[in-house]
């Protein structure tokens, strides 16, 4: 838990994605998870990582334990978040505060009551007895050799009430030895004016260093950061992809992006900022939340061009058409139209995928043509992998990969006179000589058919026995004709050691569904290793 | 399309959902679509609604045809979008330019380059040419009776490279007789501080009337638009959910809602902010995208506390927690479950739909009581107007609307040897004493059954010949169990006069689509006239 920060430690970007982006509707974190986003938060270069709440719950207490034990930073500290102490006890004497020591953080954030009302209500004391309950815990927990950071909460609407008061409490944790001192926006109501008029006279009426925290509820969050920092806050409180309470937080990628390339601010170790898509999709895919394609500077959309572009001048100067170079943040530009960016980006992707295409220029352009082909029949490649591979070797190889040849296959949906459903699917397919006939029931076509495949195939390859449909997406392609639309199925399949993706598309939901299942287990058998039957 | 727009001109709401919002990754709108959420945009009450670029595609043409038969607007006026005349030819001869008078759109926003290096590459004609080319279309637009806004495409950029020209550019559409010139971050990189002082200084040396069209690259395009209508912006563009390229647009609802809640500035006609919820779903729904659950004011999770809130404190004063009472963009607190809030809407959609519920509370809270078990089980009613209808009517007269008696149905899909596939339903029901069995072919499963229940029915019910289905949508609900998730099925059908929505929920696609067709064809009856059967 070591960091040798070569930050400048006069700027800071404080990551509380482990604390307040865990409060999201629907994440739910492990001490696993939070030890794996909280390397790729190093990774990424933040300053501070915000861990969580020791002595609050039992997995933030576990956290900071094993965080002791287990992770070597880089770059970041780690900071224990907790309450200034009880009404009417010492500090010394407050086990909460105590945890927070035991913790062996070497930074505490301090959360502090700032708005009169909230302190009568909710903290039912007195304003000087708030006051001192700051006072006497950011003394204590310097006295005991942390670094302390104090959150102000409700600051801006205290504010609003009683700035007297929100100032005082701003002045008595700045002279009890905060280092900064932190305006929240809890309720995350402000829009940038007001955040930057406030900021401004806070500093200038109390010589405090302060920091920003807000939310996102007017859709306004990273902004009102940035209007913190022109009226000079010198830190930063961000989560990652914005995750957090009702709308989420401010969006670390997006502030440190404004900051490192509009404002010229150094904010992350040399060479960082390239690692911003990245590390955005990963932490996404720890806490188990798909990543927003429309994300600024990190979605698969944020740098793609739709082909009414004016392609000569974009040719001509890329810049003329996006703010920044998407490289910059580790994206890329999304030229659907251009031929080149299709070869380019299907050599990569055979890299990624282990596929050799050894710089077959030929091999390469066939495959961008079928690639187009099939997307203008409705495929997508970007989240059916195993289908894209599929496809690749098929190339590659002159033909595609068999293990069976299917002959034919139904499915039957019935609904009886009891208002009861039954579904019922026969597949008859050709696997090393063999001729197999199987029939099973589903509690849908899909289902059924699924259950149908994998009955019959697994006479042959055992192997298949292992493999669980774990997801399933349809979409509709075009809604102008009613039913006779084109119907896109997604699949992701599992083996237990890994997953993949594969896509069908027809004129109806079975047959597209159909061809993702087919693509799904021929895939399942490439990666068991078996030998494709001739 | 005459609109009596209560609105205020001084203060313009502009949205171009229909136009920049359609360039969204992933949205494909249909003429239907488009008249869809033009309704629920004049529904919301934004002042202008600009519908798409005709002449330069053949689906924006049919929409502004369409448009003028079938769009009665209330508040909004129709807008169509195009460019500037060609470089070296006469506005008058330009048939783009003719296309948008053929429109009969009384409003038409002009695309015009305002940055130097877009004119020499893009248009490749000289700075003068392209003043001209504004001076001229505005001219030859406002001579024909028609008020022109102009779009200054890549203005801060421009601005920035060039800031004489990019004045020139606005002052010259000014001149020309623009009303509103608007300032566009075509790009989306720029930050709020910079918005506000370009539109502070073109505004201060050109006096022409400016307007804000922002995208989100920077996450801050609420934020841009805002700032720069701090700066004297009297006009703001946006999109419904933000929808757009790239990143995506401003988005409408939190624009709206700062200028409502926050600046105190009237906007929507009286009473409409409260629909805001609603028409952000709904809209979701016709695009085919999920609903946001964590866009700001409308999101389901908008509003959500986590139990970790002091709950004595917020029930003695909510406002203590929230910036706002949610109750004023139509969401709820998601803490206390209003059953009133539930009731409110159901009485007001009774009216909407001319069901008269005639104060009868316990009616009311049994239709509630059924809304909400419905909408646990999958349900929507938000996009289906005309299966709530008749869960409505059910409740109001003791039972469901019978005008026909299914007994059983059945859907084959067949993929034979040659590769072929056969879709085959029959349907067996009861309608007036006589049992009808009915067989039919489709495309798919679902146009199969679509048909056999209207050949079946059609005997009896010869209305029902002029049916047909128009949209189809398929939503997986869960996905974390593959095949086994719940299916929705949203259904729009159309009699040649107007058109309704249904739903059907599901574990399979088939049953939840014919849950929607049969409540299609019971709407059709109804609105036929047709008396239903004992």
């Amino acid at each position: 838990m070591t960091a040798t920060s070569e930050l400048d430690d006069s700027f800071h970007v404080f990551d509380t994605t482990l604390r307040d982006g865990a409060q999201r509707e629907g994440i739910n974190l492990t001490v696993a998870d939070k030890l794996a986003i909280a390397r790729h938060l190093d990774d990424f270069g933040v300053g501070f990582i915000e861990g969580g709440w020791p002595g609050a719950n039992p997995r933030d207490t576990e956290f900071f334990a094993r965080a002791r034990e287990e992770l070597k930073l880089k770059h970041a500290v780690l900071v224990a978040f907790g309450a200034t102490r009880r009404p009417g006890a010492k500090a010394a004497d407050d086990p909460q505060v105590r945890a927070l020591l035991e913790s062996g953080a070497p930074v505490v954030t301090l959360v502090a009551k700032a708005h009169d009302r909230h302190v009568e209500l909710a903290l039912r004391t007195t304003l000087d007895e708030n006051l001192e309950m700051i006072r006497d815990t950011v003394a204590h927990l310097r006295a005991e050799g942390r670094r302390v950071f104090v959150d102000c909460e409700h600051f801006f609407d205290g504010y609003r009430a009683n700035p007297a008061y929100a100032k005082a409490v701003v002045r008595t944790a700045a002279e009890a030895g905060a280092d900064v001192v932190v305006l929240c926006d809890t309720n995350g109501g402000m829009l940038p004016a007001q955040i930057g008029a406030v900021v401004g006279t806070v500093l200038a009426d109390t010589g405090a260093r302060l920091g920003i925290h807000t939310q996102d509820d007017t859709g306004c969050a990273v902004a009102n950061t940035l209007a913190a920092v022109d009226a000079g806050a010198t830190h930063v409180q961000c989560t990652a992809n914005g995750y957090g309470e009702r709308v989420g937080n401010a969006n670390l990628f997006p502030v440190v992006a404004a900051l490192e390339l509009k404002y010229g601010k150094k904010v992350l170790p040399e060479g960082h900022l390239r690692e911003t898509t990245r590390i955005s999709h990963a932490i996404a895919e720890v806490v188990n939340l798909t990543p927003s394609t429309h994300q600024p500077y990190v979605g698969v959309s944020a740098f793609a061009h739709k082909a009414g572009l004016h392609a000569s001048a974009i040719k001509v100067d890329p810049d003329l058409y996006q703010h920044i170079d998407p490289e910059r943040v580790g994206n890329t530009m999304r030229m659907l139209v251009s031929d080149m960016a299709g070869r380019a980006s299907i050599e990569l992707k055979g890299r990624e995928l282990g596929v050799d295409l050894g710089g077959d220029r030929a091999l390469v352009g066939r495959v961008v043509e079928r690639v187009k082909e099939r997307e203008l029949k409705g495929y997508t490649y970007e989240a059916a992998d195993a289908s894209f591979e599929l496809l690749l070797r098929a190339e590659a190889q002159g033909a595609p990969l068999k293990y069976f040849e299917v002959e034919s296959w139904r499915a039957i949906t019935e609904d009886r006179p009891d208002g009861t459903h039954a579904n019922e699917a026969t597949v008859k397919l050709w696997a090393k000589g063999e001729r197999i006939v199987a029939t099973a029931e589903g509690n849908g076509p899909v289902n059924a058919l699924d259950q149908a495949l994998r009955v019959a195939l697994e006479k042959i390859y055992p192997q298949l026995a292992k493999l669980e449909l774990v997801d399933y997406k349809v979409r509709i392609l075009e809604g102008a004709s009613g039913t006779r639309s084109i119907t896109r199925v997604l699949i992701s399949t599992s083996d237990g050691a890994g997953e993949w993706s594969t896509v069908g598309v027809a004129e109806n939901v079975i047959a597209a569904s159909w061809q993702a299942l087919e693509d799904a287990c021929t895939y399942g058998l490439l990666r068991a290793g078996v030998e494709p039957a001739e």
